[in-house]
């Protein structure tokens, strides 16, 4: 491994490589498939790769915790990209193979539910067995312990197997969020179109501070794209968010929203400012009246000139 | 009339005066009493005055609307200072009148609300005709059109009257607040315990927009002392807002307050940060928890940190 | 007097006065005018009238505190009418006065800024002295004390005068509303385009009160139509809230945020529901989405259904 | 398996388990283990037992999204009881068995994190591997496949097995939730210290929908206790929300707020009012000024007697 290379979480073949390999810059750097989404963000905080690419969202399965928890404690990190990538699975299988001589059948449990729908109308009598990455279940169907595994279809050449039938989701449109996480640094630069990510704890035993926090983007016109809830580990009803709003950073009404969430919190975690995967630049939407970064530096001059006398 | 003098409601013999003079800065300057607000204000505008000295709100009668239209509109002026001063009347009458000769009784309309019970006690039979001012109504007891005036127990040496009776107010802590106005100029220094004037236009047709305007205090912990809605002249259902807050426009709680409303709102109008009359310093309650300067200045600084990766 | 009479604002010939003969209700009435505000609405109060119609807001001036105090003090009275009066003056003489001859002028000093640039433009050199009413303004025309008054262009078969100018005034479309008050019942049948009225006192010393009043109307999608802080006499800084919003007590949404008010308040006085003057009944807007009579009826059923454990 | 049986998220020897005897109700009822949450919760459903305890929250690991997932949708299900269950675990193993003889451990992912720091301080080498559940690591343990198996206590007599530590859990308080499924019908009793939760959908692309959410909460000073996003399902982006609030179905303030969130939300699904775990009666709060039952009955009256002109 080196220290510009690219962790991801493996093994190879996941849908998380397939996603990594959509990254231009991910084509010039070694990639290397870890066990787990901390060990992939601790060879990054301990400098031996530059990056590492996990999952943070499915669009059906929900926030993945081990990457909200990882990137809410520990040595900060920060995101610099996202990849939004449809999931859909490929039924692999070992050449030769037909789906009537399907009587085993594996993958991760989180694959599962998400083909659920097909495998009961198409193979109703098959038995699963869940793998420990959907890339493994290929494994073994390579190895002859199943049948068929579902995967993403990218895989079947890694093991040497056929997709037998593609494009199975019981989900219309899932999707995976993944994100692309590095050691703080400057926030990728602002695109107009743009996602930032924080952690905020709120302070204890004060209720309505839930709705403080998010009138600190309201007020300023930000809007909320996700909030997650996830407990701080002190006791049941203890709580931190993950929050992603519209906007970037360096956008007037996001900065002077996240200094209301540092004043009226205990803590705040930045967690980085990055174009919005799946965005045209044209997409951008007009910022609600008076918050665009005009409307701001003409305020601040309005308030020096009054502070002088002079408004 | 000198451009370092003071104009003032007139006539003499008037609480406005009585309230112009408990400022130390007043005693230097000459004071000229004038026959209206306007009048008044103007003479400051034109530079025919350094300042004038105006009621803005009685606790029994409201806000004196003559003085917050002209604030809030016309030539810019900035209020500097506020007298409070206890309402209380005297009943003056010519030497040697005693309350059986009183047949008739004058006074300011304003007046006559504040001392109705009284009369229904004590002079139930004595009939009331108004005067311009309460000092106008003193003038013509001495000129013996009427037998008694309520008026400042002040003015009776001015019109050679006697006070028959006084502390006369029907309502409890009846008091004025007076504001000296001046062209606009720096704002008065800070002190800790101050209060901010504004004026706000809301956008038309925009229901939520009054309370948007709260919010904007709201999320800043900047506490109200006083809202009153006034027309705009431009129909029927339209308003404007004279808005007084806890703070100084230097806090930085404030300034940001005011930029908000800034840009919400098509018009504002700042009248100033002046020292709160009667406050002793000592009663500065604390701000709102995440509200103090210090803490606005840590969190700029954070955000300056994040917008580096450095936080 | 009789007890079906109507009382208004007098004297005779004044803008009240026009105002109430445009209530059908008014034709069959014996209609009384009163010195002033208070007489005209005790008198409803003892029995001795059927209603009192007063003014109560300008849309130059704003707010006719007479009233707005009295109904919000004493016996309760409610308000079942209102009236919407364009204002334009009249400029009345003695027959045969040309504009040359005016030298003197007269009216109430209300309409005295409503006219004030006409007066610059057409009689820059006229002296102007303020009469208790614009018909006892007229009626001193008439005596010869002066030469023109201002009134309502109606005065002037009354007072024997020319209207020698008519439709003066300064601002653009200048209203008076006038309201018709009588002793507490039922409200006026729902139209579907109300207004409803309260007068609301908050809590001391209890920052955010009053963002905590708008609220209970903004949760349930009611509009706030004016607001107008008013002293309540027990000292400086103290208010209570004149309060109209869209919509009917009958309406659910109304009915829910006015009982939000009186939980939240230590004081609310309903004022009444009534139909909205100048409104058609076609021009009435859509309530906000989940905010109609249904909505309510919907949401109280599938209370009472999970409730049932049957939702 | 009788339909008065209740089922539970087994397999024998969980936690789950060791929560549902702490029910006095369980005491005479056959106890089934099912293999998952949504076959425990199909059961039933089904009509095949009368209640399911499966666990919704763990103060470390977050949300049981699995039961999330399966009360937000399918046949209706509602929350009668919740049980809260200190997590610590034991380190089970064959008799005999010393600390120096462990060289690989088992237990479900789950308690991986929860008892990392303690392996890692008194037994850094052994190796790791995952079971499906604690009970399923206990019984791999009795087989001899792995050296000591982490779960409850209480699982050691099941398996034949000793615990030879105790009370081992890396966080402070760690604890998990688990709640007592049925079908619907009327709620739990109000104890005065209850809990309420229901699932949320939100109008789509309505920026501040979910401050709306709560807002309707808060105006009526209702507290929230959790708030959790979930994916509906429909794509990235699409969020619904579980929460849980303090208070009773049949407490006035709570069922007004639930009956706001159906007015304003496309969808709303009660789950349930139920006693709080480890809340005596005595720790009730009092209810924010305005909103206990006798405030809202009195508003109720209130408002009946001014629709009447009784008020």
């Amino acid at each position: 491994m080196s220290a510009s290379s690219y962790t991801y979480l493996g093994p190879e073949g996941t849908f998380t490589e397939a996603a990594l390999r959509t990254l231009p810059e991910a084509a010039t750097r070694e990639l290397i498939p870890m066990l787990s989404v901390p060990a992939a963000l601790d060879a990054v905080r301990n400098g031996e790769a530059a990056g590492a690419l996990v999952p943070i969202e499915n669009s059906v399965e929900g926030g993945v915790t081990a990457t909200l928890d990882e990137l809410a404690t520990g040595a900060p990190l920060m995101i610099y990209r996202e990849v939004l990538l449809p999931i859909a699975f490929a039924l692999l299988v070992r050449p030769g193979t037909t789906l009537g001589d399907v009587k085993t059948v594996t993958g991760h449990p989180v694959a599962q539910p998400q083909v659920r729908n097909w495998l009961a109308a198409h193979l109703p009598d098959a038995v699963w067995e869940s793998a420990a990455s959907n890339a493994d279940g290929a494994r073994l169907v390579r190895e002859g312990r199943y049948d068929a595994a579902f995967a993403g279809e990218f895989a079947a050449a890694t093991y040497e197997l056929e997709p037998l039938v593609t494009d199975i989701h019981d989900a219309q449109n899932a999707q995976t969020r993944f994100v692309l996480a590095g050691r703080p640094a400057r926030p990728a630069a602002r695109t107009g179109f743009d996602r930032t990510s924080v952690v905020v704890w709120l302070r204890d035993d004060h209720p309505g501070a839930l709705m403080e926090l998010l009138q600190e983007f309201a007020v300023r016109g930000v809007n909320l794209m996700r909030i997650e809830s996830r407990p701080t580990g002190e006791g049941m009803g203890r709580y931190c968010f993950s929050v992603d709003c519209e906007g970037h950073i360096s956008d007037r009404r996001v900065g002077e929203a996240l200094m209301g969430l540092k004043r009226i919190c205990p803590k705040v975690r930045f967690l980085g400012s990055y174009p919005r995967a799946g965005a045209a630049p044209g997409d951008t939407p007009e910022p609600r009246y008076g918050t665009s970064d005009g409307d701001f530096v003409a305020a601040a001059e309005w308030l020096a000139r009054s502070q002088d006398g002079r408004a």
